[in-house]
């Protein structure tokens, strides 16, 4: 399932085939930056050995950042953090009835000792978590630093070059 | 740890030492109704493959179910919940920021699959999830139902007997 | 309303008939693991009565779990729980302003005494009260466990055999 | 129970002794105005029965408002409101964990067909459930009417008189 | 605007003509209970004085009991009883952003001296309001008390005669 | 982008595009009373110099009052509050998944030192921003305040003239 | 009860005495700013008639601007706001119960049409509503404007010359 | 204000000293993992032009990681986030009134674009966000990753060699 033939800076795990439409927002920046990432379903609940044997050859298999989103009580990313050393990010997938504040609050309340680096809920925490990702690997790659801060300029200039909101795009 | 020498009908366990205060409440009730229980602590996220050995073995330890308390972003009863078929009671505890109610959302909303029975937040909440159990083994342990009514019948008579909040202890 | 001739060992009752909308995802498990059951709308506050005439008969009637699902200030479980010795699980119906936290707070937080086990919010909550309730049954029915068992194995297969979220179903 | 040798015009009723802390405050406002009342710890939960009984006979014994204080998962009014066309007031008491908020929705968000009229959680919700009391009541009875009139000139002069913050008592 | 020659024993005031579609269900029961209403737009922050002269006249009017619904920050029903001994019942009415949360604890909470009997958010709330007006009225008419006895067994059979959800209607 | 050549006496600014659909209703109120307006949209996190430049700006531009609207983690105008003496109101917009509480707290719960004036979540707000910017403004401008005191009048007689919520429009 | 001989540009009212350990911050901020206020309790519960003619009278009395505390069901800010163009900036005083978050909603959430700028809950709301007072009334009083960057300035300084959080003070 | 004379790895900053009650939990973390860190004090609404000027020299300083501490509405990490690529990650440190619910929203809920990953709400969140710049800096710096796996072995024979929560320490 990895995007590239070789080892997938980047996993992007999420609980549910469902939480892809808010996961593939985190893809597509990491695309966009010409990052190599990993994409799979791995569930905290119906698949916990899946998730140990995950975790515990993220480190092996290449992944400097794993990303995992989920929704409800959301153990995916707090689990996967208890097993290995590899920085994970958590994103909380808006749910049906809490509008993801169950999400969020079994993500980023974790206790001291296992740390998981919050995102906000849904896609704009997906994309977030793709770009703090990418400036966590860009401490150690000048090339893909270069990327991020044109990633950055363009999205200011976007800002820049349209300052009248009543103007049609 | 167990408090009798035949295997413990129920398993109290719990994320850290400190909820001890908390979880002592479901002890002295399962005491109070003469119910072997074994007592240990399991954090999910500093001890994961305890907490699966634990919930692995759980059955053939001669659990019949386990009472799980955590606090903050609490993923242990809900990961017991998914590496076993002994039914898990889930008891939030009172935490310092969000006075549990992240530790009751982490808790209960479970997705479809995995279920933990969910009590209230903090004492009440373990001294019910020992009733509950205590209900469950009573579906086929007449001598603890009956000490079930007694102890509901003392709990009522407590009330009637002492109708006016006015009167002194 | 059973929907068995012999006496149907779990009950689900629910204060309205807008509840089925939910309630019915209860039922769906139970038909998957063969578990007969009971349908009955019974509301705390419409009628009382019948209320605590359901409660008082549930154990001669053969019921070994209640399924109590209800929505706003949802007392239906845990009166029904105040009148029977039979474990009750409840069951947060979504509300239409609050989204169901007040269905959830006026069912899990019951005071010491009278313990009603919780499960999610909406639909995940009222499938896994049925998954609860056979995994209770099951501590003295061997083929339901191994029911249970396949059940689960099925939930996880279906995961780990699409671990692609953008695979086509 | 009662502090007059007539019938009590209304009844105070609350789920715990504890829980006088709070509703004392609407002894003291009837006590101020010369309203009778009954003062009694019905318990829904411990002891369901005798808030039946209690409700059904509310009419008879004379009782034309009900006031009624619990806390957490408060089933005390809305229980009672469903056996008796006495109108009954509910009064959040403060809980620990949530502060009152699972009191306030577990009266307040009654289902259309059997109306609890809420106060504001704690203390201030006991005296105001005391002041709207005997507001009903002084619909037919002049001198009542008279009394709560002074009441709230007393209450309104004081501030009247008192219009600096900073000075002494 | 009275729906009656006849002196309005209960006046039904909103913030905005908007809140007409959740305050309609108040109109709804009173008709179908016979008892006299009338229906006002009354707003706190844009007709102020309209506000403080209708609840200076509203005993003179013949008004007994004042059902005021309002959204957001809803200062309608705690103003009007700020002028009135006239019972006064709030429907907190649901609001875009937050769902009636602040209608709810804008109407709610207030202060030791000033009661205003809280009803459920919306719709149920609108048609509970009425209910505990016409509970109130009924002390002192033996008719309407009937009527209302009617009712609410109407209410119960229409539960007890459709005991199975998943009948057709 | 000022809808006049003459200075601008308010600057609504805002942190997206999309905000657009909120913070227009602030222009529509703005037009209705004559008063000039600058519009523009300035992101605090992407186009963070120039909201330093535009704050740094805003006396000299002649702004009396700064409109600033965000939503989510909405840091704009307390940013713009950091840098400026000009008052500036704050309009929480509406957000997806928090419906505004998140943009709500961000704004309103400043730290002691540097205020926003912060209005209701959504259209709401953004008009009454606008309102409140022209009544500061109103303080030395008699015929604006004529104009403001007209625009008052004619929103309090359109609820006097239709004080019957069942009438057509 | 106002500070100088000379009309008050500012008015300080509060829904209560205790209120003051609360608002007295704003005094503070006013006083080191050398802005003349007046300090009044006006309880929109217990004397709205002398809300209505305070607010009546507040632009003829000098008043520029009026900052409002109150706590709970917190209509004080909102209903002067209805009776003057004066500018109303409104304090929520943090609450027994619900830590102010009632106070906030009731006082935040206005509609459409009249506008209260609210401040953060508790002392540092009311320390920035006496800022923003002061920055409104500096757009046209420079030496008071100059004042203000100096205090702002001084503040400024005091972070900067205590960068080490370990020092001591 | 740097630990070490060599170019501090890790910024810890905070938006007032009172912070550090909570952010000091970080720099115990990093002494124990032999990690050097650099404090300040750098407040986002008092000094915003040190704040810009801070993350504009953060990479140049040889900051890898910057943990950014802020309570209300916490504006620190997102706008150094902001100004930088160098990861941010947030601590929400807990508030007077709103527990850190404020602080956690303003922290987390980053639009798309410019990322914090956040921790838990305080102390707690301060130790985390240590480990996990600890975990980022291990990527490439093999004996800070055998130190980190150091600690966390200690951290799980503590709990596992302290299974009874009923010994004495």
């Amino acid at each position: 399932m990895s995007s590239t033939a070789t080892p997938a800076r980047i996993a992007i795990v999420m609980g549910s085939k469902s939480d892809w439409a808010t996961m593939s927002f985190a893809a597509e920046i990491l695309d966009s930056l010409q990052v190599s990432y990993h994409v799979e379903v791995v569930s905290a609940h119906r698949t916990p050995d899946k998730l140990f044997s995950f975790a515990g050859q993220a480190a092996d298999n290449g992944h400097q950042v794993i990303i995992a989103g989920a929704g409800g009580a959301a153990h995916l990313p707090g689990m996967l953090a208890a097993k290995t050393l590899v920085p994970v990010l958590g994103v909380p997938v808006q749910s049906a009835a809490l509008s993801g504040v169950d999400s969020l609050y079994s993500i980023v309340q974790m206790p001291r000792g296992i740390p998981v680096g919050t995102l906000a809920i849904g896609k704009a925490g997906a994309a977030n978590a793709a770009l703090l990702a990418a400036q966590i690997l860009a401490l150690h790659d000048a090339p893909l630093s270069q990327r991020l801060a044109d990633w950055r300029q363009r999205q200011s200039d976007e800002v820049l070059e349209n300052p009248d909101p009543r103007a049609q795009a």
